[in-house]
């Protein structure tokens, strides 16, 4: 058994930072880059490609809307074209930057708002996917499971790559709680830890109403930007190893 | 004899415009596309691509200054790591996009107060030097004739590319006269042209002071954002042509 | 009887441009002056604020949301916390020009993207109103008749000034036929100017079906970006002046 | 006898933070708020307005280059002119929040590279000066004594308030030793306490070369986003204290 576990990296600008992306690369195997759109400046992203190539992580472009002040997380209504050419302009960048540090780039994930939107909305996961196709006719997409946006990728022939949270609670149905209903997200970090393993291990998480329903997941999605997090990111690495699982990119 | 003609292309953003893009598509052999930085948006970029292979035009990287709001007019005391790192963010975003539409960046051009900056100062030339030769480390770069942009092109074994310009005035020396001194443009269209065929096919332009200096120039600098520029960028096209010059890319 | 002739200026960035401010300047008696999120610079907003004050013509602020690649023209979903200080920010920096000019903001209206937000959304026209009062509890709010801003300013006691469009084709309960609807646009100029006379003088106007519709305006919104457009201003105010209207701010 | 504490404030953007604000509000006497140019967005300023405002503390315009990736801190080669402009627009904007706290701007300072061209650079120290004074003919100015700024301010009619940096190495002429020259920083908290403590009372300082010089300062700068920063703040207001001067806003 194997699983990726991948987070967001170089998330800051200019003079500021955010999380600390050195601690957290040695845990994840795959780096969700942010391309200068909602974070990160050109030497930031030098900096990450070096850092995250050192320790033979794969790097991802984590692209989001032209929204600094909003960090991605606002919700833009930006024509499915235009986006598909702010996409394609991010994975230029960034791949410029993976390529001189000696690789390239490995897989694409949409950051925030531009993440929600391509789970729910077709002609976003749409214009995400002919940016992704015209960067590389080969290069994976990570997003939900059942996503117009991992729906988009089939359609287009790319892979698209299932990711799961496992600190975040599930509905019978397999999708995410929001995050505004209590409960919707797990704090306890052996309960995160555990839930990790049950993800990897049987395909099923507990949901919300008791129930065991299926998740199927390539990735699992850790965050580094609240206080614990980089210490919650290696005891679920370390629970996953000590039980047998291969930790490796799924790229 | 051959010359090459490049333009500035692409150098709107957003409801903006500058200039008369397609028109001067039809003049040209190489388009200096703006990456983002000091104009040009991802669409824009898309747009002036394809319209450039379409015509056969060779597509050029005119990395800037991080400025919108001064048209990457205004030096900025960026530290060369720093630049190098925005020159080659704007490198790789192009890409995407020249490669999107079936051709790639074919050289690189600095525009604004980072031409000038690159001409005269080697840690910024060096800077913008080592950005290319991380893209590709066959990428020719466009600058003045004797600049510290080709001595460190020069330096770092990339292809160097001088180029004049027919509408400006020299110096007995070979260099510009400053903007501000009387007479440094050459407003008059027949001028403009018959200095352009005598770059072209002597290698010598008549300098300010009556001497005749020699220009070494593989490509001249036509210029579209001004009234009559595109009349005027089609006469000296016409005239080169009508003595047999062959107008073709040097890339 | 008297009206208000408002358009939108100072819409330009850096090196661009948009439209013939200064002939507009002649025509209205009230500018919305861009303050710098959507469009204008600092530069650009003085030298309007200037114009205007000259010609004796009312300064508004033409706030938008932060989208200089958007022109203000997506939707985007800000928390109304943080677009009340948006706009209170813009409201502050306008008011310096208009200050340093010899005269001050003398009424808000929003721009693009948010103008509509603010006309049915409660909160986002909330939040609008919000800033206006903070700005100063007397600052007039333009708007559409009917809209969730007019409203919010009735309950926070801001005086609300609904505004009409000539070269729009009304529905039969008084709102506007939607952009993509064929007719939605009145291009020709003698009609334009004929509506604009029926709407003041009767304060109805032919709606698409033929019905005459009640629409209360306190003032006609003039374009200044399309072709025609600055001959167009001048017949509608040519027009009502010829009716013996009296054309002046309502401000 | 007395003295103003000053520092910079409210330097975060977006979702990022730099220092903390909070703890520094306790210590000082006048806020040097980011304007949004350099740092600070317009949440960011209406909060720490109105944190000031409760604390008592002067709100000063902290005027920056517009450059979020530098952070303000690289020169731009802009022309007076526009600088005057950004300069206004800044001030506008945060006046606006001051108000809407219930106070208003009482001084302005520039930041970066910006308060060391307005040091040297008569040019530039003009144009800062112009907007201060177009903004308020009675706003004081905080800035390096016999800098440009300041002599700029005394031409100009606007009162010129010096300030001391108790961490900075002084030459016998009176300036500061150049930050990248061994020694230039005094790190030793008891160091910067006692030199604090010599600069107010006897108006002199310990110049690098052991002479006494005379520093004429109604302010002393200190600094918060650095470790241990807050703390050192403390000792020195708490040393200033214990002397019996009086901690008080210039303005």
């Amino acid at each position: 058994v194997q699983i990726d576990l991948n987070a967001d990296l170089g998330e800051g600008f200019g003079i500021w930072r955010l999380g600390d992306d050195r601690a957290l690369l040695d845990v994840v195997t795959s780096a969700n880059i942010a391309c200068g759109f909602h974070a990160g400046d050109p030497t930031i992203m030098r900096t990450t490609c070096e850092m995250a190539i050192e320790r033979g992580v794969a790097i991802g472009a984590q692209v989001g809307y032209r929204d600094l002040a909003g960090f991605g997380r606002r919700a833009i209504a930006i024509a499915p074209d235009d986006l598909a050419a702010d996409v394609l302009y991010q994975l230029g960048a960034l791949d410029a930057f993976a390529r001189a540090a000696g690789d390239r780039i490995r897989y694409l994930k949409p950051h925030g708002a531009l993440y929600h939107a391509a789970a729910s909305d077709q002609a976003i996961a749409r214009a995400v996917v002919r940016a992704a196709r015209e960067f590389s006719p080969t290069l994976p997409v990570l997003g939900l499971p059942a996503s117009a946006l991992l729906t988009q990728c089939a359609a287009a022939g790319l892979r698209g790559v299932p990711e799961a949270f496992a600190d975040r609670a599930y509905t019978a149905a397999g999708g995410l709680v929001a995050r505004d209903v209590p409960g919707a997200i797990v704090h306890e970090p052996d309960a995160v830890a555990r839930r990790s393993l049950e993800l990897v291990v049987s395909g099923h998480i507990r949901a919300q109403d008791g129930t065991s329903v299926a998740v199927r997941a390539e990735s699992l999605c850790l965050h580094g930007d609240t206080p614990g997090a980089v210490e919650l990111a290696r005891l679920v690495r370390r629970t996953l190893e000590m039980s047998g699982i291969e930790i490796t990119s799924f790229a």
